[in-house]
């Protein structure tokens, strides 16, 4: 057992898109764990776009990090060390370590449906806790199916078609009877989405006509438009939502790095259309947890879900897999594997 | 009784705001009732923003006014002669009649809440089936209540709120236990929504800085916005809401006259502070017209919802008088008496 938990602080709040030289690894003691807490070593840490916005010093949902501060995440650890009863050395447990190699969690410390929760290897790899079984899933789950509400024959589209939300949205909207359209950013990710996840089609989010390039593939209109990116694509779907269209909005990638905030798309057919746009963050949806754990954790088991996982090797990889993921060059979930998943062969 | 229909007909589709030559006075013979219908002799036209969107030839949620067509507003109206068993002359109706003194109604053609409905001059004055018991005074409450749903201590801002919506929203807020803050175009109409109306506090859109003016009358956040308006009160709106704060939207008045739609408000801050916009268009909601015309019906006689009307005299007057409601000129219900009203003296 390695003596020193190696951490990634932020080490400057990046103006505009983060640049390697915005993080510092740096090492500090395991930390010991009191009564009623555990000892973890990271296995896998999840990377999510949420982050970006953790870096500015920005009151927001969520309060910023602080400089010379361990970047938060998501993470699925081994229990090295338990001083709590519900929890033995050996176990795997969800939390929300950060982007280090060892944290102290304390059961019951953070409640809610992120952690610190024990994994049954037996039920669904580890890793999918941080994806399609996890955050990015649930959002998935609730933002479509609760927000989004579509019916069979209807047409939902989704942007970032092929990340670890998009790709569940599009699958869940089939599992509904409905039409799934991507968004995606390249030729790789469309194919990706429609040839394994079976999406009907995608659409790139860089075609020169964005609007007619949407309208060839959604010719009943659009009834649902998930969407975490903003921007662009969310202006090319107002020009063609049916009445009553419903936009759950999780997400803004398409501005997390800008250093002046973009107009916004106008809104007069919002009133015409009587279109619903709602924002929502996945944390304020808890009571849907067993629901979403249900539904999905069987549609994976059947293959009705299917995910892919992006891994980043070690946890000095972890910047560079963030600058990428907010570039758009991941395909499913990023995960960094921050040591050997002993669950896996 | 005249022996001919004068009529305002549409005789080009303005481009920017209408101008008095956009319109012509055409007249016509008095219509004749078939069987099932009424004849009717206006007395009450509604102006209403809406109709400006019906001058363009632009597919929305209704069709446009045809070149020469009569332009189209609701109407009270007394009968002249009828062939339906339930309408009498002398009966006083609700209906669609348009511009021009005469119509013909068939009952029962155009079904949902605005008419033709007989109306009953010992309840309320007929005019107010065109104003705060009528379609505006259905938007407000249907967005305010329905979708707004504004709880004990919220703050709620309206737009417009010298007009027929607006006003009856800002009393309703307040009948809810909310502060209800107004948005308005003078300092008269801030006057007029503050001690007659009983707002909170009014805020002029013409201040040099919409937003600091509305923070400092809405020092707790925005709750509930009710937007007529759009524009730059939803952008400063918008950079001060609280989480979960719902935006009604039931019309775009700025930019109705716009030849190309400026940029909207950035959506992101709609994410992290999870807000709901929501289009709607009040006939889409006649299920609740029993119960708004029983709660606001009351909350008119006991004196807590008050109103006024700004009348303009004669059909010959409506073309003026609505380019004048386009511009904010109107305090109130705009209102165009066609003939005397037997019920008023």
């Amino acid at each position: 057992m390695p003596d020193t938990n190696r951490r990634v602080l932020l080490r400057s709040r990046p103006v505009g898109e983060p640049k390697p030289s915005d993080f510092e690894v740096a090492e500090a003691p395991i930390p010991t764990p009191g009564d009623g807490e555990i000892l973890c070593r990271t296995v896998w840490l999840s990377l999510d776009p949420y982050m970006r916005g953790r870096m500015n010093d920005v009151k927001s949902y969520a309060t910023p990090v602080e400089i010379g501060g361990v970047m938060v995440g998501g993470t699925v650890s081994e229990v090295v060390e338990s001083r709590h009863p519900d929890f033995g050395a050996g176990d795997f447990v969800l939390g929300y370590g950060g982007w280090q190699t060892h944290h102290v969690a304390r059961a019951g410390a953070r409640p809610g449906p992120f952690g610190p929760l024990k994994l049954d290897p037996r039920a669904a790899p580890i890793s999918t806790a941080l994806g399609v079984l996890g955050m990015p899933g649930m959002t998935a789950y609730v933002g479509l199916l609760d927000i989004g509400q579509p019916k069979p024959g209807e047409t939902v589209v989704v942007s970032a078609a092929a990340g670890a939300v998009g790709s569940a949205v599009g699958q869940m909207a089939k599992l509904k009877g409905a039409r799934a359209v991507g968004v995606a950013g390249s030729p790789d990710k469309c194919a990706y989405v429609v040839k394994e996840l079976g999406f009907d089609a995608c659409v790139s989010y860089r075609s020169p006509d964005l609007f007619a390039a949407l309208k060839a593939e959604c010719p009943k209109g659009i009834d649902v438009y998930f969407d975490n990116v903003g921007g662009d694509v969310l202006k090319a779907v107002l020009r063609q939502v049916n009445p009553f269209a419903r936009i759950p909005l999780c997400g803004h990638i398409a501005q997390y790095s800008a250093t002046e905030l973009p107009a916004g798309p106008n809104l007069g057919v919002v009133v015409g259309m009587r279109v619903k746009i709602q924002g929502f963050i996945v944390s304020d949806h808890a009571d849907r947890l067993v629901d979403f754990l249900r539904d999905t954790g069987a549609w994976v088991r059947e293959g009705r879900v299917k995910y892919r996982e992006d891994i980043a090797e070690g946890l000095e990889s972890a910047p560079q897999a963030f600058i990428g993921l907010l570039r758009g060059k991941n395909l499913g979930k990023q995960l960094v594997r921050v040591s050997p998943d002993p669950t896996r062969r």
